[in-house]
């Protein structure tokens, strides 16, 4: 690249977002160049961009694209597949600043944003009306919506409430020219035209740069029960999820903890979480309230119970709750805490999450290596953990072939290599084997239909064009 | 076109499907030439062939894309918009016979399913393994799923269940080169690549031939109670659906009837359905069971007084909640059995509900015709019904205007032109109109990646190239 066509671009994003908010000293972009994903490639930016509106998004759209300067838009990094991770020589577009909650319609349960907004401030500013944004990442207090949306992100209210794209009612996107496209509606059901909003919805940045968004709200639930069962088998904690599943219940978290992961809380805790031999520990709430959430504690105990539970223990106090939720809540600090990690996001048929425990246990014995693994069970998506040290070459070399043993697992389950964290720069190889020729064919000729020029994150899910592939 | 390149094709066709499944009698071919929409245009096929299963689709789809000679998919032909109408000399393909459930998962909770099935068949499987389908389109028990995918059906339950797309996991479909692709997955969860499955469904056979679809289910609710409420002004019944919106409730149906439709189904019913000042109805439902459903009826009855109802009945009985819904029921046949028809699916925010009633019954007033509308108040989707004289090409005019007039009226409320029908033959002005220059170019680009001869449902939903837009 020669000297001159950067400058010209900087001086373009100069004049149109001012000086302060187009970034160049390595010190300061450094902060911009990566997610929270140390193993995905990040490379040096040449800016980062801080837009404050929709116009300037546009603006640096058009200088880079006249460039021919590759854009890789973010939100606040939480990401956890590299998908935000700078390529060399790229423009960062950061939407941290367009950060406005531009309306909440209570009566049409609905909000529009920008897509800076963090999304617990949207959490609670809907909460405040006894409204309710259902998609409830672990980074919720400081991930940006922006980024819920362009990786699809899920949490731990899935298997009752969705994940983020079941909340979208319509975007404003940034296209590759420029041009500004609308998707979606205002209004609850609506079928005119392909489904642009789903299309740019977990498209990780691709296809353009999302600049807003009309987000369905539901009806604040009812403070949640808890109910908290031990086995001394994997297999019988799966079994209790199948059930669960099988007795029409529709739990508004159920959570599962390996062994593994139970004695990492329990050290990082200082607490015996209730006993030393427990192989699996499955946390369930309902947020039914009143009657109904009794019927549905007091089942889901039962099933539990059948399934060989050896120790089951409810509560409807939310912060009695809210203590036996931490182990889970703070099981990847916990696991952090004893070394380096690799976090993987597979998702099973929920029949199948015992195979898929069990089988990580023997590939992390194969390895030499832990890993531990919680997720969510009421949906299948679980996060296998190795653990290795970081200071060996080798120790890094087993736990990849670790977290490639668990992803091929996890497909040879009827699973998927990714529930909600998405492909990045991580899981590109793993897409192709999941999806095959076909649909990655499909998925070239889309985004050579809306950004011929690889201009929007170069890099990401997929490369657009392959040898061997003829892209139109 | 010459008569030796029809001949070779159907030569071909009648080698991969045998001759008794390729129809070529226009006595025959006639039955499969439209939808349930006369208004929209339909052209005489070529052929219409019944494949059995997905490489029978596959080899017409190769054999046409030879030819040069389009296909339109088809289902059961239900459909109101003309989506599955013929066009001069295409091929119709019928997916009817393909009508098995392959498979129904009830621990994972989930169906697979090929495009024949007939909705309630589903339906009815589900239901003796304690499972739910929720889509219930109002021909349910003859409209097909692949009809319902191709046009993302929505029903009486969407206000609470969501529409098909809510329900699809994966699809299986052929592309314009016989290719199969494969979207989506088994999991509850997945965010691996581009959401082609969303893509698919809604595209109105534009983009492939659905050949198979996974399904989710939910669990078999409880049977539901019924509420009905009567009121002296549509405004007051628009204010209850908004105090219901507001109070946090979620009926599993809410329906609204006006002055005109009531008329029209207590005529047909010979009835006078509790009045005869009544100025609008409404419907509703929960079927959350025991208490909670008690809870539920009791406050909608609430609300509905507080919002100005003359009278209110409540009703635990299934069978008597059947009989009140009766009028709802037969309210198409009610209004056709007075004259021709001219049914609309405008959807608007739920809080403008009334406002388009009230427009609806001014549109009518001024084209000297009568406008009834009921609609699906939980979520906003209204059926605004022209009633015309079939043997006047003035009313007939005039309905078309009125017709329009409607449409202009649903997007001036913030809504859409088409809630759960489709655009098909019919809206195509409209949607261009609704969704502006950058979405349609967007539609354009997307088909012509993924069609470029533009083989499936010519005419269907947009134009593919418009003189002044360039297509890539």
């Amino acid at each position: 690249m020669t000297a001159a066509p950067p400058a010209r671009l900087l001086q373009a994003l100069r004049d149109a977002l001012g000086a302060a908010a187009v970034l160049t000293d390595p010190d300061m972009t450094e902060g911009y160049a990566g997610d929270m994903m140390p193993l995905a490639p990040r490379g040096r930016p040449l800016a980062v961009v801080l837009p404050v509106d929709t116009a300037q998004v546009r603006a640096c759209v058009r200088a880079c694209a006249e460039a021919g300067t590759p854009i890789v838009p973010r939100g606040a990094g939480s990401g956890l597949t590299g998908a935000a991770n700078a390529v060399d020589g790229c423009v960062v577009l950061v939407t941290t600043r367009m950060n406005r909650i531009l309306e909440l319609d209570l009566d049409n349960r609905l909000a529009v944003v920008e897509p800076g907004v963090v999304n617990q401030d949207l959490r609670k500013a809907a909460a405040r009306h006894g409204l309710f944004y259902p998609p409830d990442p672990s980074s919720l207090d400081w991930c940006t919506l922006g980024g819920n949306l362009a990786t699809n992100a899920g949490g731990l209210c899935c298997g009752k409430y969705g994940v983020t794209a079941d909340a979208v009612l319509g975007l404003e996107a940034v296209l590759a020219d420029g041009s500004l496209l609308r998707t979606g509606r205002r209004t609850v059901k609506g079928v005119a035209g392909y489904d642009l909003t789903r299309l740019f919805v977990g498209s990780e940045g691709t296809l353009g740069v999302i600049t807003r968004a009309t987000l369905a709200l539901k009806p604040l639930p009812a403070a949640p029960g808890t109910l908290i069962a031990s086995f001394d088998a994997v297999q019988q904690a799966g079994d209790a999820v199948i059930r669960v599943v099988r007795e029409g219940l529709v739990p508004s978290l159920m959570e599962i903890m390996d062994a593994t992961s139970l004695r990492a809380s329990a050290a990082y805790l200082d607490t015996d979480l209730g006993g030393a031999g427990q192989q699996a520990l499955l946390l369930c709430q309902s947020d039914s309230g009143g009657a109904a959430a009794d019927c549905e504690l007091a089942a889901m105990e039962r099933l539990c119970q059948e399934a060989g539970a050896t120790f089951t223990h409810t509560t409807r106090d939310p912060a009695e709750g809210d203590l036996l939720l931490r182990a889970r809540r703070v099981s990847l600090t916990a696991l952090e805490a004893q070394g380096a990690v690799m976090t993987e996001d597979v998702a099973v048929p929920r029949t199948r999450i015992a195979e898929l425990i069990a089988g990580c246990e023997k590939i992390g014995a194969a390895a030499g290596l832990t890993v531990a693994v919680v997720g969510h069970a009421g949906d299948g998506n679980m996060h296998p953990t190795v653990l290795y040290d970081r200071t060996s070459a080798d120790e890094f070399r087993r736990a990849g072939e670790a977290f490639d043993a668990i992803l091929a697992l996890g497909l040879s389950l009827g699973g998927t290599v990714t529930g909600e964290h998405g492909i990045g720069k991580l899981k590109q190889e793993w897409l192709e084997r999941e999806l095959g020729p076909v649909a990655m064919r499909v998925h070239r000729q889309l985004k050579a239909a809306l950004d011929p020029g690889n201009l929007f994150n170069p890099g990401a899910v997929f490369s657009p064009a392959e040898a061997g592939h003829d892209t139109p």
